[in-house]
């Protein structure tokens, strides 16, 4: 699931497998990590962020959200476009763009 | 579903309904739309920014998107956490952060 500071979310696995993931990356020292999700698990990679901010590393921040189209190649032949989520978190201020670190509104 | 320049996204109805709502509004003269999205209705919103991005309104682009944490109250009282998502569409290059424009991958 981790390639450097990249958690690449899925369906398959519970949003908690991808907290864990991504406070395991922090604690191995990376001051960013990424997270990476196309189609439907676009909602579980931003369930993650969120519960990670909220509950996990409360310093941290969203730094930049990008989203993009990716053309893949069905077993047919044919393609097909799927939307992706680029997520990045971090611990420094400096540099939070795009995504806002909102609390839970009571 | 829109409310003066913001479309709701939900799960019930196709991207491409979101997607007609979105154009109609920008044709109306709105300069920027935003989409607001919660749970599972997130991966839809972000398909139907980047369907109207690629396909209908090529100037447009994404100039913020934001993520938080909402509290709803449950039928029996308690309550649970959601994630949402709101996406600034736009028509004007000033001002983009954090999303941006990325061309589908060949």
């Amino acid at each position: 699931m981790a390639d450097d500071n990249v958690v690449y979310v899925g369906t398959k696995k519970s949003p908690m497998d991808y907290v864990l993931a991504i406070v395991t990356q922090f604690n191995r020292g990376s001051d960013e990590v990424v997270l990476k999700a196309r189609g439907g698990a676009i909602s579980r990679a931003v369930d993650a962020a969120e519960i990670v901010k909220n509950r996990f590393l409360k310093d941290l921040q969203i730094l930049d959200i990008t989203t993009g189209t990716e053309e893949l190649e069905n077993e047919d032949g044919t393609t097909s476009n799927v939307s992706s989520i680029s997520i990045t978190l971090g611990k420094t201020a400096a540099g939070a763009a795009g995504g806002s670190n909102q609390p839970p509104k009571t």
